[in-house]
């Protein structure tokens, strides 16, 4: 079962990265022509999820949307970073893509996004193959 | 690997489509007794979800508190669609149900959901069996 | 395909439990090595999701937030409790997670929660492996 792994740095506090070009060079790197493509992010103050990639502004207004839909409120986790805790379960931890003819199926309009909701860090993210 | 696409037209701005027999179509079509059926959402205004079928209020009132929950900021995005991609990033891209025996191996009131948050539109999903 | 079901009892109305050794048990008792398991929540005021283990607080921090998140509406579904069904669309019913070495690939904090948003009741989780 092809699997790999790679890194993904961030710059700011809360930011997507589109890592759908490092997705498809593991899925080519493969030779799988046809199969299922699982993303997975293995921390828990990011996540990862699907959306437009075209305009950079919809990347923008989802965080900032985000930002207003998760309360400050007077958390327990001493950490302070208890919202991107929050913002990790709402987006998620993997996303799932088809892969036809050794290419990622995604809509026209779709990215695969990190999200960094903690940075700035160094990040990973796992990919694997079914 | 077994696959397909199916069309949901949808009517409204925002909507749910209740999808469960066009993807137990697929399943039955494939002719595969036991494994993981995957739907996919291509869209970045819509997305999947598995809830209550039973009761069409739920659909509703899920509705009702996206909107609610999806603040209006004034959003960078010129298409006047950002509270439709930011709903979309919140219930996902895909959901993955087994099957077993030749069925969806669905809980007693869950029913797979086209979810429109900016139609009305002409959609597609895509399934794939694992 | 190796597959299982285990029981959760949940004794409050929101509750996070871990069921990462549940989940790793049917791992190992599939002797399978490498792969990936899909967990599947069959209700539909309930969900899944992976974050934070350590720090209990964190699970608390996480269900405070869905509280003030999902708003109290005039809902149109007699039971009562519709901001549980929306809570179970925005979290999710399945998280995905990868085998190596017989091991879940957790990331370092990670650990599998069953999210009970209405409860407590007695709920059921399954799991399998592609």
């Amino acid at each position: 079962m092809p699997a790999g792994t790679f890194a993904v740095s961030t710059s700011r506090t809360m930011q997507f990265s589109d890592i759908t070009a490092q997705v498809q060079k593991g899925v080519t790197a493969s030779t799988i022509v046809d199969g299922v493509c699982v993303v997975y992010n293995p921390h828990t103050t990011a996540g990862l999820t699907i959306n437009e990639g075209a305009d950079p502004d919809v990347q923008t207004d989802i965080l900032a949307a985000l930002q207003k839909i998760v309360p400050q409120l007077p958390y327990q986790h001493q950490e302070g970073n208890s919202p991107a805790h929050v913002m990790a379960s709402l987006v998620g931890s993997s996303v799932t893509v088809f892969i036809e003819n050794g290419r990622l199926q995604l809509g026209t309009w779709q990215k695969i996004f990190f999200c960094e909701f903690d940075g700035p860090r160094s990040r990973k993210v796992m990919w694997r193959i079914v």
